[in-house]
């Protein structure tokens, strides 16, 4: 049954274990005429990258990408974009200790009982490793979404709580969020989430994180009605993402606390265009774009590879336990700024090519 | 464009405008006999039925529901299932004051700006009048469920919160969810909400809601790897409901709170069955269905059909003001428990499909 | 598992059964704005209509379409148009002596074999009956074209060969085509083939016919690379009707007997505008329409129903035999003709709307 | 819009032009536990690959595949299967002569009407070479079909006619299909044949020819109804082969001069199991396989490249001619049997996921 591929319009594929020779994906739909080479790929995946910080994983990739058809004399043909980057860290390690258990929290168990063989090289095909190639693509549908929205949009994302801290929105500063290791907007966290990761880390543990997106310089009516809204297609976009376990839009779960009153964003006409009082919505109405900022969040959950040990049992269905030794994320939230970076970019300019 | 089906291997279509002559869906991939009567889909309509209690629009409808086709001698064929119901109350009512305005939190302005043409009467097919049809997939997925699952699967949605009052967990009791206008597990809050909607009510204003499903009976396996998880299928169905803002897998948004120690499901065997000792993922790993309960959340924003008047304009860009009058669910979140159910059965049933 | 829509960007669902209580379909991802009522598609309707002439079934059906949904005040709304036809002929019927035989040459056996159970009055859900709804669409897709493309756009089908008689093309004349029962643009084949259709009725058989499509108008540049090509689309429409057994685009199998030296179209300008100097190709070429007249032929095989008593088995496999009595067209391939033309009208309407 | 893909269930993906770093697909769908290595791929491309003959192209191609993921010690996983050929012959070429004009009977002049830009070596996107990924994709279906299917299943292309000169089907021979340049059936006819194509090649011209597919072993069953249609599906596939010009089943074309009482496959139960007496219908009714030998065939035109100086227009819109010097197939329906092999492998392994 086919699952790995993403979008209507402007659909994306991607393949490769965490392990294997290689991950890749092949781009199809994108329109022909836009300038690309690896050079607008490129610098997505250097911000997405393994190794960067000591609050992320220590995994070696240089992460290198290679455009391998769709373009000519650096243009798309509009044709099929193949993408490639070879891994370098697949061959080094031993995984005799954890080859026949299922680590809790990761998809061990369940690809096992799925599919009855299990590629257990750093969870092959589950591994977050995939999500590079989503980098990619996102940084493919900036492009698409700079054609064909006259608008400069602008898509930022930003770490907004690890574990118990929240940034203080007062303190938003867009410009600070790529100066620091943590996609934080708000500098004076900065020293807290230091603290509190760290402690996770000697503690054998790790941490969750909320992360949100905001897309700037959006025309009203991007979306469609009733099963393809944008907003629901964003949900699905976020939910794909590992470790994700939910997804709001504009107020989201706290509209709960908000009452029809202050909730409805009103509007008015301003220098002769329809403007909103108020953003409560997040910038869509059913299913369409308004013209206003589009806001979305979700939250990622703690990584599930800790140095704790935990109970588990093995494929030969006998209890035993595991602590998952190496290099991983102790807050696996961080690295997937760039993610859902890309999750709404590619769910936009699919929906951008429906439009236009 | 298309969007006005969903599923993949089960899938349905829905048509039909709230002012219409009818609504209707048209399932297809419904395998073959399997007993299906107008008599297993009538009763998950009583139950979404307007007017029902007083906390809820005063609409009447009777909505009967009828097969035209897909059917033999009372059983499914394998071939589409045609499902019709005629509007009773669609021509009665005088839409000259909203004609040209644009209701704040509907889609009365994207879809104007989106299609250059707009069904007015109670908000064509952006009503939550289409959800009707939902109901009706909803209770032939079951069917499918039924078919396909050697287990009982139950599928049991209630209302958590409204507004600012919650549940208490520890009051929780199934049967009672069906005895109260609110669709609320826990007997003693029964009150406070009363109160609470009909302050909100006599304010000219409306609550918003939190809605919580789960899915006890479900096999291991259910689901597809990166691009079609069931959490994701899931998300993406919830989101397409009117006035969801929000949704979230296991402990969800909570998650952040969470340690990596703390948050994984550790696994044991128990009487030679894999078990899993806590359930913070809501029954989904990578995407694929553990054997334990699947838990969801979506959150409801408050009715934004509401008596006060607010700020708006019309299409002519012109600055005005509206008051929704006449018959609205002071919180329209009650409504869309059957809704949210029937959404995770057609995802459940679809993915059944893929698995067996 | 789906399989009763067509389409991508515009899409329908067909429903119902020969002999159920309605046809219909919902076609989803017309354009806002386009004028349409039923008066727009009865006309085609009336031409497919069984009891027309001698030379079709005498079954009497109305066959008057109803609009459900998606327009409003006469024009389309963007969302889901849904029609039905209800089913006049439905009860009359005796069919104890087919019940459980499986009628050779039909999909009586299959059907049983893949479902279990069947429809096996007037064969149900395989029954040419669906293709009223087809001529629906087709009309519908007739406006989106009109509305899509500047040029006046001509689809006209007619009958080139029944049993052994060919037309000759140089009698062609597209006025005769709608003044004769057989589609015949060529006037002079007309006693003839009167003679022979009442040969094989008298004989208790039937005749095959191949029908030439021609769409004169489309621009340059409809259809999409590789496996979205418009002659692979329209080749599968086409496939998809009842008892047709064969496709072909432009030359079709007659290239076999053309030199690449005859065979390509030369190009040159020609004031100013690149065109062709003949067209082997059918006005496509790589899937991409050149501009040309666009050309298709399909084959339908002999009736299978006929009064001639065959060899069969019944649904509990022993030997048996059948005459299938009563009102079948001698040559199916006569009412083929305008849902040939709907076939490749929905294939071009779903291509404008990728292309412009 | 994409359009590079085919398959619902299995389905696969092809990038890559005739000229650039390499050519690829990617298979999604593929069940896990199926023994796969390049081993039960390249046998298959060997078939296909140029310049085996001095009957078909001459360029030098070691077709080289890889499996880059999908696989894990020698089986596959369920996750994609990415394949990959580097080009070794993609730079030598100068094409300065037609780099601006468009090759007539080849879609140089669509594209570039389409997409304003076009990759002018050895027709980039649109040239055969595409289909070596085909006949790999074909490979893998062959190893889905045979885990699906208990009977041994066999497809077996054979040419059947180039230009005038059709095989007798009295001589046909299996066994010597492989054991000839011309994958046909009938020793007698070669010499015919190698003399017809050396006076095309001489002449400066080339010569169409048509294929037949025989599948044997596959169940009754396979196929659904009204739009999936097992033979619509391969009359799809086929159809989008370059320079494919039709297709048709069983009696095909030439049913039109069959009777209804002649055409109809009359059954009989012989050790105690449903039999045909004939098989005019090819093994599908109602598009769903009979039990019986499916039967297709489909034309391929002359070669367009041609040495032969035609007339054309250059992308200035100004007039010019054409003579496409070097390395072409006289006849490139020769290399098309292996890949008509492969699209109806791949329609069968989908068709026998929705089934089995």
């Amino acid at each position: 049954m086919t699952s790995n591929s993403i979008g209507k319009i402007f659909n994306y594929i991607t393949w490769g274990e965490s392990h294997g020779k290689a991950i890749g994906c092949v781009l199809d739909g994108v329109p022909s005429n836009i300038k690309l080479t690896e050079k607008d790929i490129q610098p997505y995946l250097e911000k997405r990258k393994p190794g960067q910080s000591k609050y992320t994983t220590q995994r070696k990739e240089k992460d290198i990408v290679e455009i391998l058809s769709g373009t000519f004399e650096g243009k798309t043909t509009g044709h099929p974009i193949s993408l490639i980057i070879y891994n370098q860290d697949h061959r080094s390690k031993d995984y005799s200790n954890i080859k026949n258990k299922f680590r809790p929290g990761h998809a061990d168990y369940t690809y096992w009982i799925k599919y009855g063989i299990r590629d257990y090289r750093g969870g092959g095909r589950s591994s977050a490793r995939e999500t590079a190639m989503r980098v990619a693509a996102g940084a493919v549908a900036r492009k698409i979404i700079e054609k064909k929205i006259k608008n400069k949009v602008k898509i930022t994302g930003a770490l907004i709580q690890i574990g118990t801290q929240k940034i203080n929105y007062k303190n938003w500063d867009d410009n600070f969020i790529l100066k620091n290791d943590f996609w934080s907007p708000d500098k004076k966290i900065i020293k807290t989430w230091e603290k509190d990761i760290n402690n996770a880390r000697k503690n054998g543990s790790s941490l969750g994180a909320i992360i949100e997106i905001r897309v700037k310089g959006l025309p009203a009516g991007l979306g469609e009605p009733i099963y393809e809204k944008i907003d629901s297609d964003i949900a699905k976009a976020l939910m794909t993402i590992n470790a994700v376990k939910g997804v709001e839009i504009g107020n989201g779960f706290n509209s709960v606390y908000e009452s029809g009153i202050t909730n409805v964003d009103e509007m008015k006409i301003k220098n002769g265009k329809p403007t909103f009082l108020s953003n409560n919505n997040g910038g869509i109405l059913g299913g369409i774009t308004t013209g206003q900022d589009l806001i979305c969040r979700f939250v990622v959950k703690p990584t599930s590879s800790i140095l704790s040990v935990k109970k588990t049992i093995n494929d030969k269905m006998k209890d035993t336990t595991i602590s998952t030794k190496g290099r991983h994320d102790p807050c696996v939230g961080i690295r997937a700024v760039p993610v859902g970076e890309a999750m709404v970019a590619t769910t936009i300019a699919d929906h951008c090519l429906r439009y236009l």
